[in-house]
């Protein structure tokens, strides 16, 4: 049997507040609505006290959708849970999500307080919330760089105080795996009331660690991962949703399965890369451009004598249509329009195709073979609008 | 005291070979310069067999670079290394690096062969290399899935045969960190005449694992990593090597070090990124646009009042330019092109400057805030080339 493991998205909330990244109302909703249909559990909607804009966007979200909880982001401040709770009024299902600093670097630098009333502040804070609503997530920032004993006291009291779910959180996206999966365990068996909450991880790519600190984290014992889709974030961003799904479906030993269904991955990952404005690159994990082309002759060879010598995930499991089109300059128009028009180009008009072409022809006389990532680029010299 | 960690850069090798990507002698050479300059031990050169145009950039790399050494690329087949050393007769230091599928799924399904016949022509190469030269590195290609036994059994082989580095690839980028780490373990405690080989780790990114991996291969005992800038390469790409150089910078417990000058990180990714044609994602860790970028309120606060609550690198440690001109729809024609500049583009004539500029207010007006992947963004819009 294997355990369920709850994703978090916070696209709309950690993803969102990038800059250039900024969503309006309808933008959200309709990627609220769409986590909802790829079996997302925990939809970040926003940080509703940040702005009106923001308080708007949960309070629309949190009427979209009925099946996933719409969590809104909090510090812990009555004022923050009062507007959160607010926003949060019209769900279906919702959460609080409230916390505070607990590493010492944090308690002193940012708070400028003491752990003894950091711990109380988040026990308050997590009461406070409960008079709004059942189900509370306690973060603990920068958990990642806390002293391990102080961070299973703070668990262990808001536990106590009525958090449902734990965040223990990589917030500089320091730590080391084994290192991370460690903390994770020392808090499985050192707090007493732990089979009371779940435990969440929350982790930042500023290493590259992200996705091995969160499946380090859940092999632990962690049961909820926060996760944007295309790993955006603030700093080099967050942990990718879709790297998190593949790597617990291609590793069934793990014993651990989430409700994502996988086949929405891709098409998820462009809609949030139109969206926010944000291009994923081409050797980017699972959704990047050349997530599946064997390119070199060995590779080739190896692959076409078998594909499992070099592919471990199918595309057509994670919704990449599969091109077997081989764009070169012998391609013609047709052929080309087909192949934008599947990335999400619209090509309205003769001109507009012809202007297209002629770069394409150009394109492909120097490179041979033109691929998706050479696409995005034709299509931007050339200003072509996504549909 | 801490040990050596040796960087082995095949950017111009598994990074080139993807399509698109495509150098020409002389952007290689300039690569491989640079290479030399920011301390990487070994440049894989090449494959010099596959084509004239990738053998003669081997030889011109080869007389180009003196302090590191040049490695051309081969299968276990003669012929191959006949070329390669052929290739790399004017390399101030050489290596050959011949290898064969470990894995029984590339045995049986790539090579059509048995392990016994697969390790007798792995042990074959070596020995032939070795009349060429003194160093000779051995992959055993898929070893991520390969029998462990049998990985140890064909490493003790190579060795014997006069193999001075070992190179465990996770080809498929399958594994997870602590079992990746477990082999390499594995294979220094089982293989009798470890001592007289460098065991290296070459992992690939299609789960988002590879730096994970490579770093778990290090902590246990493997002393080269295989890297490519931006993590180019196959599919997901091969492991970043700035990731892998600054997470072992940010933990010195692990007392592993590496010669490069870190410094020279972002200026050489900057390169990289303009000579393949590989654009990289603003959430890229290290050298991404945003990787140094603080955009919410709790962070910018954070930040503010003490820089180490949200940074773990300081941004002068990679050689990241600090951005301290915010632009917005204030700012001025001349703050734009100075930052279009910083990013290397190059502004010719007032006509285009104005161009780019009414596209900027459009967009300062839109978003507010304009960031450096927005300026790439313009720049492609109004085909500003790079320097």
């Amino acid at each position: 049997m294997s355990d369920k493991v709850y994703i978090f998205d916070t696209t709309l909330r950690d993803g969102e507040q990038v800059p250039g990244c900024q969503l309006n109302t309808e933008e959200k909703v309709r990627i609220a609505q769409a986590q909802e249909e790829m079996g997302v559990d925990v939809i970040e909607a926003g940080f509703p006290i940040s702005s009106p804009g923001d308080f708007q966007s949960v309070v629309e979200i949190a009427k979209a959708v009925k099946e996933p909880i719409v969590c809104g982001l909090t510090r812990a401040v009555e004022k923050d849970i009062d507007v959160a709770a607010q926003a949060l009024e019209s769900a279906h299902r919702k959460r609080i999500h409230t916390g505070i600093g607990a590493s010492d670097i944090h308690i002193q630098h940012k708070f400028r307080s003491t752990r003894e009333e950091v711990l109380e502040r988040g026990v308050h804070a997590v009461k406070y919330a409960k008079k709004y609503v059942e189900d509370v997530e306690f973060y603990a920032e920068d958990a990642g760089r806390a002293d391990l004993n102080f961070l299973a006291q703070l668990t262990e009291a808001v536990i106590a105080a009525g958090a449902t779910v734990v965040n223990i959180p990589d917030t500089t996206g320091y730590n080391l795996p084994w290192v991370f999966g460690e903390k994770i365990k020392f808090l499985m068996e050192n707090v007493s009331n732990i089979d009371k909450a779940i435990i969440s991880v929350h982790c930042h790519n500023d290493l590259g660690l992200a996705t091995a600190n969160t499946i380090a984290g859940l092999a632990n014992g962690a049961r909820q991962a926060e996760v944007t889709f295309n790993g955006i974030g603030e700093r080099a961003g967050n942990t990718s949703l879709e790297e998190v799904v593949m790597t617990l479906k291609s590793h069934p030993h793990l014993n651990l399965e989430t409700s994502i269904v996988t086949e929405k991955l891709y098409p998820m990952s462009k809609l949030v890369e139109r969206l926010m404005r944000m291009p994923v690159q081409a050797n980017k994990a699972i959704v990047g451009a050349n997530a599946f082309a064997h390119s070199s002759g060995i590779h080739q060879d190896g692959f076409l004598k078998h594909k499992d010598n070099y592919e471990i995930i199918s595309p057509d499991q994670v919704g990449v249509p599969e091109s077997k089109i081989v764009l070169t300059a012998r391609s013609g128009r047709h052929a080309l329009k087909h192949r934008l028009e599947n990335l999400g180009y619209v090509i309205e008009g003769k001109d507009l195709l012809d202007n297209i072409y002629e770069g394409f022809l150009d394109m492909a006389d120097r490179i041979k073979q033109v691929e998706d990532h050479h696409l995005h680029q034709l299509a931007t010299n050339s200003q072509v609008t996504l549909g």
